[in-house]
């Protein structure tokens, strides 16, 4: 079976159908629980538990690998499955069902630099799709591959090493594969942190983060990846492409601007200085309910729009609230943080949403169940699809005032689009801005055995026309991967496409790098 | 002469070959005042004052206007001369002495967009270089031609336009020719502010901030220009190229991220949505004085890894504090302040000074004298250059690590390449980041007349060298220009270049935008 190595140093079990750690995951009997006790109140289903697939079956790989460096490949077919699909509701679904139409031919596990050179050099050579891969947790078909060469699956998490923690400049050098644990470990005992926790941190790369833009919990700040980055290692199909490592520059555009984000169709990030701080020895935190959903959203707007930069800043609608943090009131909750020096601005931001009819709450215990329910809701996703119910998020950044339509625009359109037109949709704010939130969607709506992607996929259409029709982005932080690409190449200026493309042409002239991703 | 429309809605002059406004220049007078005042104890100068020429003499222009759009097109000698270079010590030093060799052949004024995509196609097909020109405050070649094309320099300074300011999602729409001071009153009504306050904010503009990657005055935090960026329209000469306006996104690697920093050479910026922000109310600053430099660098580089971010940050060694904030007592001196809600943050900040051996100040009286000397600096500088002295300026940013090396080389550098071996070599800290400082040198030696430019460009190489040698960037905050390209040709990736080159290609095919520029 497949093994991955854990942050804690000892070998265990990664799921290849699913999400996370295969312990980790609710076995029948869960489901079953989870069904009568959580589901049968409120959403129509019957109870049955989609079963695990026993072992998966493949076609036999149409590559054989090179002699010469065969150690770092593999033909196994769980390894192989578990690189098909990224994890999004329509990777497990599709996963359970055993559909796995088109597994990489090999997966290769790159020890160093040179060695994804030697891949790259390889593939070009047998005209064979590189698809890079960190940790895998892509929601939007950004580590599949849908055209018809064969294909490797490029995982980088062995090229795990964390090098220089530079404590005069607060910088740390590290390789791609290190995953979120690993890195904030060998932090520890500096005193330091990244500071940067996605929702899929235990499972997902740095080399992940970096391509595709993602965005850490905190709500406010610095906390797209982006923020942290120092300089970039890239190896691409004509060579490596390296930035300066200064805290600073106005040199013409950024290097690094190319890269993050480019979702592996550029080269392989192999290596990166990132910016790390002071762990915060001050926090404070409060929960703030609100009757009035829209008087909330006013209150983090004055929050932001009062120069306050509250390191939580979420805004749960009232299904949101009673699902991830337990409040049965059926008011929203606002979950407010402040870590460091401005630890004392709690107070102010608590009286700005006393201005908005907010109340808060007199203990913070809201927040350790709302983060627990964050870190727990992949698991309890995948028991959901097992009982039959389509469960997925979308999420966007817009600016305030668009907010109201689009936030109604996704609800009408996910429930049009959803059978017998029953979706529940929830909605949070993720991350904040002076000009606009970042809205973050939950779907949930039963779906009929075996056409749950079918039903998705029409589900998905909708929402995200609705969403660029309101002036939201495609995507604020799960990346463009094959699934945005409509929409982003309405969205992205042509002739900026057209640039992308000639990048393309100059970095991987045989278009070997994730083809299909990103345009 | 020249007449330029000033922020006030007055008609005032512009210098052609100096700074600013004509009517702030020094006068013959007060040139030979500070000669003996403040030079002649410190400085061997002769005493003469280079004329100011009465009027530029230049080769007739090699190109006739298209008479379609004849009346945004002047070849009137003083406004061609006012364009033929920007406004670095050696562009004021050859002004000074009439040479203006390669003016550009005609000015265009475009009053819209349309204007701006007409002109690009009529250069296209009359073979002309056209050089995009906001301010023309360029301290690195930025606005000059080199090349043997017939040129035009394209002043935006007539889309002028502030358009809407959205006091909802605290932004504001604009057009690129728009002067700091014009957008700031445009602001005032609405309680907002862009909040980004250059050296040369009173002559720049929006266009030239964006295509330069400008900094502000504010140490930390939100302060270069594309901390601010919404979104963006461009002018290329394929087509306009546009930006989504949300307030984040992860969709691919940024589009803005390409033109911020192509300094005219991609396309022309024509109008962008930069967000802004409400007015601080608050606002507290102190100086703090310290026996030892090293120490006072320790304590900015305290107080940035504490977690603080201080508006002000700026750290003058003792003889900045002697020339720009008026302190005699041989110390450096650390301007800091706080604006906002993290106003109470300046008491932390002090004792963090304290714990390095700084004294703050009993009363913030530096801080204007400062400010004022700050902004009247350029004006000095030309009266400086006027009689006989090399006054320039030379910008970096560094890890922490590197910094003492970094400065201790550029200052020897400087001096090994000067006239006699003397230069007066003062260092500031324009901006501070967690992992390191922005050094800014001022240096000063007298020249000998009519070598000045073959001088310092002795001088600037040197001390180019000893940046690179040292770890730092070629420019933080100058941009690339002309003057800085054999350094950064070091320092940028070659890759990177050659995607550069290819996205100059597409956009620009054949290659008449800013050439000689950046690549």
């Amino acid at each position: 079976m497949a093994a991955w190595h854990s942050p804690s140093a000892a070998w265990r079990e990664r799921s290849w159908w699913g999400w996370g750690w295969a312990d980790e995951a609710l076995d029948d009997d869960a489901c079953r629980r989870l069904a009568e006790t959580a589901l049968r109140p409120w959403m129509p289903i019957d109870g049955s538990v989609l079963p695990v697939p026993y072992d998966p079956v493949l076609d036999p790989p149409r590559l054989i690998p090179p002699s010469i460096m065969e150690e770092a490949f593999t033909a196994d077919p769980v390894i192989r499955a578990a690189h098909t699909y990224g994890k999004a509701f329509r990777d497990v679904v599709r996963a359970l069902h055993g559909r796995l139409e088109n597994p990489p031919d090999l997966v290769c596990h790159p020890r160093t630099a040179h060695d994804v050179v030697a891949t790259l050099d390889w593939a070009e050579a047998v005209g064979a799709a590189v698809v890079p891969y960190g940790g895998g947790t892509s929601v939007v078909g950004g580590v599949e591959y849908r055209g018809d060469a064969p294909w490797i699956s490029l995982d980088l998490s062995r090229l795990n090493r964390v090098g220089e923690v530079d404590e005069v400049n607060h910088a740390v050098r590290v390789q791609a594969g290190v995953f979120g644990p690993a890195l904030e470990q060998a932090l520890v005992p500096h005193g330091l942190t990244l500071r940067h926790y996605p929702q899929s941190f235990e499972f997902s790369t740095v080399g992940g983060w970096l391509a595709t833009r993602s965005a850490g919990h905190y709500a406010t700040g610095p906390t797209r990846i982006d923020d942290f980055v120092e300089a970039l290692r890239v190896i691409t199909p004509q060579g490596p492409v390296e930035s300066l490592r200064v805290p600073g520059s106005g040199a013409g555009p950024s290097t690094d601007a190319l890269f993050l984000g480019s979702e592996g169709t550029l080269g392989v990030i192999v290596e990166a200085w990132l910016r790390v701080s002071r762990r915060p020895s001050d926090r404070s935190s409060t929960s703030v309910a609100f009757p009035v959903y829209g008087q909330a959203v006013a209150a983090v707007r004055a929050i932001l729009q009062a120069g306050l930069r509250p390191s939580n800043c979420r805004l749960l609608d009232p299904v949101e609230a009673m699902l991830n943090a337990g409040a049965t009131d059926g008011q929203a909750r606002l979950l407010l943080g402040f870590e460091g020096p401005t630890t004392p601005l709690l107070a102010d931001a608590v009286t700005i949403c006393a201005d908005h009819g907010g109340t808060a709450a007199t203990s913070s215990g809201d927040q350790g169940t709302w983060r627990d329910a964050f870190l727990r809701a992949p698991y309890t996703r995948d028991a959901l699809i097992r009982l039959g119910l389509i469960v997925e998020t979308v999420e966007t950044a817009c600016t305030w005032s668009r907010f109201d339509a689009l936030h109604a625009a996704v609800i009408a359109a996910a429930q049009a689009a959803a059978p017998a037109r029953v979706a529940v949709v929830t909605c949070r704010f993720t991350h904040a801005y002076p000009d606009g939130p970042a809205p973050y969607f939950t779907i949930i709506t039963p779906a009929r055995r075996g056409a749950e992607v079918a039903i998705w996929d029409e589900i998905k259409a909708a929402v995200s026309e609705a969403i660029a029709a309101n002036g939201g982005t495609i995507t604020h932080h799960h990346a463009v991967g094959r699934d945005h690409l409509p929409w982003l190449a309405e969205q992205r200026d042509p002739l900026f496409t057209d640039v992308l493309r000639a990048a393309k042409r100059t970095l991987d002239p045989r278009g070997i790098l994730n083809p299909g991703a990103l345009f």
